[in-house]
């Protein structure tokens, strides 16, 4: 088996590559132990007018870590597949003032075998996540609650689009 | 009354120099007729692992058009007000493979009056705004629908602190 930090460095290698704003907000996949997923980032690039993390950062932070704990499920599992965000809800509780990190983990009610397990079967899964940002004292300050879909790549017969309009879903994160 | 052109050209100056990742995002405020606000992004900067626009970059600039909406109405009555996202859901419907634009207004329910008499009375004042970006057939790509809270800065008396924890609120967009 892949060791876990090849994975999580092989994820976060491509997250800089291939997105622009994944480099422009300095963040790094700072942990990742197949249960939850920590994001940081750095204050200065994400600052708003106020002096605090802009709210555009910590939504985009909180849904890559996310994102990335359910692609490094199937990359441990060893499945190929497209994962796209489907919707998320921000709640933002208090301002961030210093570097910051975005921590995802499943939902209570989910699981990552039963994930895995259909998405294996049916070429296609869905799955829920919470992320939270804390500050210094270690309470709240932004939670997201997001759904994702996977859709395998070896699954999909050679005939059939994967085009995400046609699938019903979304925006890769 | 100040020309609504150099309200918006003002905002825009602000949100470049004050917010790193909106310059990063390569945004302008590409309309506003006191009703509704746009603010348009290339694709490039905002792209994705797949080619079409991050879901990180739409979150950041639809809750930016409704901070802006909101922020402009405040302006236009010559309120000096603080704006802050209190929550928002975003649906990703449709992916996004061109520059966009997202539109923002406020939600059916809600005015302008109505909002802005409430902050100049009590000093604070919440409402609701709907943002979408179309695809090129004009369909909904994404939806945002958030929630901002204004504190005026005026109207505050010299002893009561306007920190935001306090106040029951949030992130500065």
């Amino acid at each position: 088996m892949t060791e876990s930090k090849d994975l999580r460095e092989a994820l976060e290698r491509a997250l800089l590559a291939d997105i622009p704003l994944a480099r422009a907000m300095g963040l790094r996949i700072s942990a990742w132990d197949r249960t939850t997923l920590a994001i940081s980032a750095p204050l200065a690039p994400n600052i708003n007018d106020k002096g605090c993390v802009f709210g555009g950062s910590l939504a985009g932070v909180m849904t890559l870590a996310g994102w990335s704990l359910v692609h490094l499920a199937a990359d441990d599992a060893r499945i190929d597949c497209d994962i796209y965000v489907q919707d998320s809800t921000i709640r933002y509780l208090l301002p961030v003032w210093n570097d910051f990190t975005a921590t995802a983990s499943l939902d209570a009610d989910e699981s990552f075998s039963a994930f895995l397990e259909t998405l294996r079967v049916r070429g296609k899964a869905r799955v829920s996540v919470r992320v939270v940002v804390a500050d210094d004292s270690g309470n709240p300050a932004c939670t997201l609650h997001a759904r994702f879909v996977a859709l395998a790549k070896a699954t999909i017969p050679s005939g059939v689009t994967t085009d995400a309009a046609e699938s019903g879903i979304t925006t890769p994160a």
